[in-house]
């Protein structure tokens, strides 16, 4: 067992044993409580509508399965019983409508993953004889943050957790579930601060909460769990960070261990080779080899673009440049730093000021231009109010009529966020972004413009073919504004959403922003994960604080008061910078022409062609291309296969035949070996290419 | 006498009569000692090489003046000997050459301003009874900061003290020069401390200073001046200000009149009119006019352009882009906070650090990206290093080879200054701005990146019809680097500017930056003024700072050490916003057809010509034009009236003939009524307009 070799266990806690004996002592009172419960028939109700009959304190959603069929039991996960998540071997404790999920269901794979971190938590108490803190699943998996003292993980240690692990899983522990008085709990826990913590502000006094058992390991848990650890099939340590206790840099220093698990070792083995593809298709390691951008700890969070980065970057400013001439968009440029006074009226100052970068300009406070961001559920709530309170100082430097609106405002700006230095990731997260923006228009105007954005949509993901889906969040308990407004408003998404997207769209009740409902769009990359990168969010409050109007058609004849408009936040391809990342992975750095740094590569078979090689190349430039000739000392053979490796969409070999026809022999990265090289006279190939970047074809052909 | 009425002036100051008594006890003193000097002949060598003789301690500049002509006399301002300014009327002491000034002459103007300060100081001082402070000549007349104390000076106030200068120069005061002790100087403005700071802190202990008499007017100055109050026959109070006891604003606040004066009514008739000119032509007018941009005070120094004016700011960008394209640049963008180490390393944290933006992030100090700028001579000797260390981390980021130099770095990004908000002045003194930047090449290089440049200069500044003059500033006393990388640097300078500007070119000998020769390039608008735009600058200083290298082409073979490259910073727009607000007030408004926000507007005879209009408007924009149609309620003699105001450069009419025939009737902004009205065929004109576009011509005729 080479990957045990290392393996050296802290002697057991002392808290192990006193644990175990406290939750044994409780469990029997709970039995006893559980037999003196009295037994009635129920009735089951299956989601297919069937019925099944049994008995109240003993029946388990588990006994169920197993009538329904043989294979069952061992595919399913979790219960959920009238709606609630419930454990399977829980008895059920009246007449019930029941749910069965497996791992493929998104909540039965959140329930696995926390099984899982429970099993990983019993791994490191034994490794490292930590306090364990809190170990959640996540979108991709499951983590445990854990003291740990005077001990750092190290990966050495992984294999180490893994066998520990596999050691848990093979013994099938049930996972066991009690509930106790915070009294207990508190006593339970005495050993641990964190816990402790937990139950002293979680756990409301004089009433109960659970802990889970499996085997040795005891956790404060709500729960519920997979029936036992032998369910994990395939289990595998992935990562580990710092973190800090309630992710505050002032508090104690944690240590997280990332995991994943399956019900299938297949499964595993399909994540790590997609854990390879996207390693490989990291927009940071891309980015190097391909020389297009780099971070430097000089800028936190700010990249550094370099010349054939500025090349992508510059044509998604053009293609959305392009898209908002035929749009009908106005791009506008206002300032970085505002005095406080403008974030006090937007609100900014007041929620938000902790995410923006303040200075002391002229005795008074002033912040950069900023987005806002819900850190509770994070980057997936941004809030698109950077350039507006901008546009709103625009809108109102001079008297508007209705015959302005709408207002499609554009702006390129960047944006600057205050973003904590352990969150900065790559591209993806970042404190310096260019982000595209509002429009201000009429309330009866809001179902046309969400027409046209979605128009807008189609068109740009078609271009990266990306899917997308959409979901509408509506009105919150509390909000701005008035009730009649909203349902206008929600109306209006709903029947959009229903004309563009029937099908594609889902509903979010209660979780739009407080200042207006919102529509979020997810696009899914070619590894079939999920980025938001688009927003769209009505916002009835900042027209109100800044106090914006414009005159109505009926304005001057009939005396009417001026209106007030609605604005609308929105981002169609989100931060350029975030894009980017996406595009890059997406593509895997293999570019499509139009936004390829590298488009042709013109290699000459020797050396009295290096005239006629320069000439094609500058009639490429000329054209507009993106085009170098390699006169290096390499041989041709391996000058092809550098080009190769740089992804230039096409290579051209130019030869006697060649320089005679005026033509260039064009080898297709794409294409296969032997369809690859054919020859083509250079005017032809010019505007063949001309065409394939003004279509912005996907594909690499001419 | 109207603009008198309401002159009430304060009672005369006590110090009048003591500074009187004083200096005529002082004058009587000197004018013994200067009779008591021995007399012998001298002699004076004119600039043309005539000689002339005199006696010492009697023969005065002015003297000569007679000698040589009748009519030279009243015509002089001052006279130069031995290199040194000298009152006209001040004895010679010795053999000198003499050189005499008039008022054409740029120091001649200088004191003629200089002594019209004094007046106004007269003035002033017989107004409000106010403590003078500071009075000097400016580049376009001159001004004079003063302590009113509870009086605050009034444009009400201007014809009085036009007024009483007026009589000052009627009574011919002479200007009269006495050198005094320090302790007879402090006695003597023992009434003002602003006076008394300026003698106790420039005047060292033991040693004279000189003031100067005109009527009851004594001023603490190092004139000299013009011989007497007479010589000023045109005077005017322009505007006033406040302004702070030596610029800072923690000290007094000081009341600033500004006025303007010549030698000839007509020079000042000629004056107002180009004033007159200035004002329809000032930016921040046009700028609200044309709906372009505007300032508030919600973000004081950063423009807020609207849709109009960045169609324009993005015209000036596309024309340097595709410039870059053709000149083998490359675009980069780098991030505009860094932590305080880069500011230490290029050396701005030392020299530069309050005139940028700094904040704590991450319990780090840091600073937004910011040009620096030498307080002492304003914004001429901006100095280009901005965008620059970013670019040396860039260069730095990979090994380099000879093989990549001339690297050629462009970038548009966002600079910051924390200018003084007393400085701000629309589009010319910002706090926000964007500029186009900086090369990385070897030594040997830097004639023909030169060379590159003036073609860059010339290509630009020919699509504006600018004027241009160069200047080359050379190795100061104290400078950084081997004086013989120096000397070769300007050997190269000097040749490439024979070659290309030659006579168009000076030299300001010792007034190079520490780190690099540089030349200032300054353009001519259409009102004759001098602006500075572009600058290139040597720098031998930051690569040495960043350790930047390169791989020379003898390295591999021979075992050389890596070299150091030279830095270019250069500017050809300098700073885009300043550039928008010269070319505003260049071409007034009317924009030539590729600038222009406004191209063509095209007018519906009525209602039935709706939709051919839209048409044509249509085309008009897909082939990339800003084109509107007017469907308002008013005339079309309205329509073409304000569309001719709003400055479009084509207005097309259409009506029953022009849709049959496919055609627009052409009224071109700058041709003659008559001309005006020409009918085309519409797919002729969109070409024509097209290729006007592309050529980005100056004439405005298709």
């Amino acid at each position: 067992m080479a990957a045990t070799s290392n393996l050296e266990l802290s002697p057991p806690p002392a808290f192990f044993q006193s644990r175990i004996e406290m939750f044994d002592k409780y469990k029997a009172e709970y039995d006893d409580m559980v037999k003196a419960k009295p037994r009635q028939e129920i009735s089951i109700t299956l989601r297919d509508g069937n019925k099944k009959t049994g008995i109240s304190w003993e029946t388990t959603p588990m006994d169920i399965a197993k009538e329904i069929s043989k294979s069952l039991p061992e595919k399913l996960v979790i219960a959920k019983v009238d709606g609630v998540l419930w454990d399977l071997e829980r008895p059920l404790e009246k007449s019930v409508d029941l749910e069965l999920l497996d791992f493929e269901h998104p909540e039965g794979k959140q329930v696995f993953w926390h099984s899982s971190a429970h099993v990983l938590g019993e791994a490191a108490e034994k490794h490292y004889g930590c306090h364990l803190c809190f170990g959640p699943p996540t979108e991709d998996g499951f983590f445990y943050d854990m003291a740990t003292y005077d001990k750092k993980v190290h990966p050495v240690d992984y294999p180490n957790l893994e066998t520990l692990s596999k050691a848990v899983i093979k013994e099938k522990q049930k996972f066991v579930r009690l509930e106790l008085p915070k009294e207990a709990l508190l006593e339970m826990f005495k050993y641990n601060k964190y816990k402790q913590h937990f139950i002293e502000t979680k756990v409301p006094d004089g009433t109960t909460s659970t802990v889970y058992r499996c085997g040795p390991m005891i956790d404060l848990c709500v729960g519920p769990h997979v029936p036992h650890t032998g369910r994990i099939k395939a289990f595998m340590v992935t990562k580990h960070s710092s973190s800090y206790w309630l992710g505050d840099a002032a508090n104690d220093s944690l240590q997280r261990i990332y995991g994943i698990s399956f019900p299938d070792t297949k499964q595993l083995k399909e994540y790590k080779e997609f854990l390879e593809q996207a390693a490989k298709r990291d927009h940071r390691k891309i980015g190097k080899d391909q020389d297009l951008w780099f971070f430097d700890e000089i800028s936190p969070g700010s990249c550094f673009f370099l010349p054939n980065g500025v090349r992508i970057y510059n044509a998604l400013l053009e293609l959305i440049r392009q898209e908002y001439r035929k749009r009908g968009y106005q791009e506008v440029i206002s300032p970085n730093i505002y005095s406080s006074k403008l974030w006090e009226t937007s609100g900014h100052w007041d929620h938000y000021k902790e995410n923006m970068f303040i200075m002391e300009i002229d005795k008074r406070m002033s912040a950069l231009k900023a987005m806002n961001w819900c850190a509770t559920t994070g980057w997936e709530d941004l809030v698109l109010t950077f350039h507006s309170p901008g546009h709103c100082v625009m809108f109102d430097s001079r008297d508007r009529s209705y015959r302005e609106l709408p207002l499609r405002m554009a702006e390129f700006g960047v944006i600057h966020r205050n973003e904590a230095s352990g969150a900065l990731s790559g591209l993806t997260r970042v404190r310096r972004f260019v982000q595209d923006d509002s429009h201000i228009c009429m309330p009866e105007q809001i179902k046309g413009e969400m027409d046209e954005l979605f128009k807008f949509l189609d068109k740009v993901y078609s271009l990266f073919g990306f899917e997308y889906k959409l979901e509408l969040s509506t009105r919150p308990e509390s909000y701005l504004g008035e009730k009649e407004t909203w349902d206008a408003a929600e109306r209006a998404l709903t029947d959009v959403l229903n004309e563009h997207y029937p099908g594609r769209w889902s509903e979010n009740p209660g979780d739009g922003a407080f200042y207006g409902p919102k529509i979020d769009i997810r696009i899914q990359d070619a590894l079939k994960r999920w980025h938001q990168c688009a927003t769209i969010q009505l916002d009835f409050q900042l027209p109100q604080r800044f106090n914006l109007k414009y005159r109505g058609e009926k304005v001057v004849e009939e005396g009417a008061e001026p209106l007030r408009p609605v604005m609308i936040h929105r981002a169609v391809l989100g931060s350029i910078e975030r894009f980017t990342a996406v595009i890059t992975e997406h593509f895997g750095g293999k570019w499509p022409f139009w936004l390829s740094p590298r488009q042709v590569l013109v290699i000459p078979v020797s050396k009295p062609f290096y005239d006629y090689a320069n000439e094609v190349r500058d009639k490429l430039w000329d054209a507009g291309l993106y085009a170098d000739v390699d006169t290096g000392p390499e041989t041709m053979k391996k000058k092809i296969l550098l080009g190769e490796q740089a992804q230039y969409n096409f290579i051209f070999v130019v030869g006697q035949d060649e320089m005679e026809a005026r033509a260039v022999n064009v080898r297709n990265r794409d294409a296969d070996t032997k369809a690859r090289a054919e020859i083509m006279p250079l005017d032809d190939v010019v505007a063949k290419l001309v065409l394939l970047k003004a279509e912005r074809r996907l594909e690499n052909k001419i």
